[in-house]
């Protein structure tokens, strides 16, 4: 049943190589996100947090839990934030801010939920891989994350070149995924020092009941 | 509004230091996995998964949404494999294996679960920072993770030493979401290459109706 | 703050009337449900259930905690079943079934994914108010709810004129929602004679983990 | 496969039997419900808004979606409402009010949680067909339901009494669950009353981006 790229190798030994892979590609890619969309993307959740304007995160499937981590987080630090999906959900007004996580940028219901998004005046936060797609060129302010997503091709030479991962060691989008929730938590680090927020501050909002 | 620690320090520069912070201690921490403990726990998949056993992943908050991101790429591997608190939840029986998630090891809905989960005659497998934690205590299989988490204190010192970071920019339990997403990522691999399979057929098992 | 309508009624009253009229509408529905539209539902599901095929349920806010309540039944009773926007969902093939719940049959998201479901061959079955709709136009199968939708209007002189119910009485989807719910509680009876189970049979499936 | 019960039944026979016997037993339900209990309730949580105190909705399976809905309409009231297990859960603090549903007042996710509400100085109100089981004990307040749970035996006869339904015909919980989604359904009707709030009050919190 093994395919012949795995022969010779011991159990575990993939585990490892695949661990390797994903944490040199995580480190690498620090270097290909841009500082200033970093600082737009905190200033735009700066501003909601200022003027008490709600923010919605929206994903599709290992995209969108990645972004509920995200929202988690926000919550802990004192915004009024919701998950598309969930049962508390409330309407969205100008001024809003819509976070949708999407590695292709293609997902219709993403993509579908973003346009809804814009037509009640909302602002658009996307984190994609491709600038050019639909949910890119819908979107007021693009985040753009390396990584190789479901349906990149040309971006693979790119990735192999970089960390000379291939496939099986991170299929699908999980180069995009890990690495969004990495960005993503360090935004929270740049989020707690602008707004003056410490470790112990968010553990009070932390969800006690689950404790 | 700022704190001392972050005068002085450029927008966008914390979001850096964090990165660069969570990106070498993701890095650093395979060599504190146990390649043993990681081998127990792709064996008991692969047993499930050859003897059409189920898996049931629990988790609370941020550790559940990794939790679920696990469980997704084993449905994509054609796992039977559902996530408490969900709808489709089905019964247990001996021999289905529990994933139980908590970096604390104390999260009473998932000491609690787990516990059921023992007594109707699941294999639980628990991946904590703690195995001496009640939920370690109760489990059959440990995979040690790496990580500062919600309730530690003794365990700082170590992470500090490790990679000298300090807790604003890797609040909670950040540093062990991240580390098992990526080790449970990484198990996926090792699964592909146990199981035979490619990444084209995990994309046919990825849900279509969501691009 | 109370409104004109208000006056003079006691506390507790309103409870009591909005009760009553609820009960009074589901209770008159059953005569405007279709024999035969029920009768292909059921047809359908338990082909589905014969040929192994999956059933998907869609569905957003209240209306899909109804489609929600209606898979978990499915699931007890030995159906492969998933509900659209959980961790798990498989990709769907020809001859699988989806179970559409919208009252005003104009929902994006669910129109959005029951397209897709339709361009990868899957029997689109809904349920909703407006065979009109979009939703009801790409239908393969449609089981019209009587109801006062969050969207009718012309509606609303029938509702009002069998029952006597006024809006504050059952706001919005409300009368769709709960009579949704017990049409499809009604077909997991049928279902249950359809395929020979017991509620013994159904509670052997319950997940055993919750109790 | 057909039951000796099921003999000499035509197709969707079952089906409105089953209708018929769930839509009489809502009806009957309603002369078993304690005025008093649904005051407090009520009281309960327009205290709650009126103090801008959280809402936290605690159940599971079917008894859990029934909350939801229940949630959602406190959300579209303007209640600041969470439901246990979403990704935006915050602490709970004194005052704070908890809804926990279970038939069966036992299901043990629901008697933890509920505990550790009571911990924190949460109001915990109960909505349950036994007063006597754990949740019921541990409750500042007890709504009872009429209801035929899933593990009563000693209720089943006078359910049989009352609406000579069996068991197929409403399997496990069906019956307290729909039951107590009518009740809390008509309890919203008595909150718009006492918050002085009107159906296009609803419409305008109601999620926009669904629609």
């Amino acid at each position: 049943m093994l395919r012949r790229q795995w022969l010779g190798r011991d159990w575990v030994q993939v585990f490892r190589e695949s661990y390797a892979a994903i944490s040199r590609f995580i480190m690498n890619a620090l270097d290909r996100i841009s500082d200033n969309e970093i600082k737009q993307l905190v200033d735009t959740l700066v501003n909601a947090y200022n003027d008490g304007k709600k923010v919605l995160v929206i994903g599709a499937g290992r995209s969108g839990l990645v972004g509920r981590a995200f929202a988690m987080r926000l919550m802990h630090l004192g915004f009024n934030v919701y998950v598309l999906g969930e049962t508390i959900v409330p309407a969205l007004h100008p001024g809003d801010v819509v976070i949708a996580i999407s590695g292709s940028g293609r997902t219709k219901l993403v993509v579908t939920a973003a346009e809804v998004a814009k037509s009640v005046g909302a602002t658009v936060v996307s984190l994609t891989t491709f600038p050019e797609s639909p949910l890119g060129k819908l979107s007021d302010l693009i985040v753009q994350i390396p990584g190789r997503t479901k349906v990149s091709s040309e971006d693979d030479y790119n990735v192999r070149q970089l960390i000379g991962i291939y496939e099986p060691l991170a299929p699908l989008g999980t180069l995009f995924e890990i690495t969004t929730m990495v960005i993503l938590d360090s935004v929270v680090s740049e989020l707690m020092m602008r707004l003056g927020k410490t470790e112990e501050d968010l553990k009070k909002r932390h969800a006690n009941i689950e404790i």
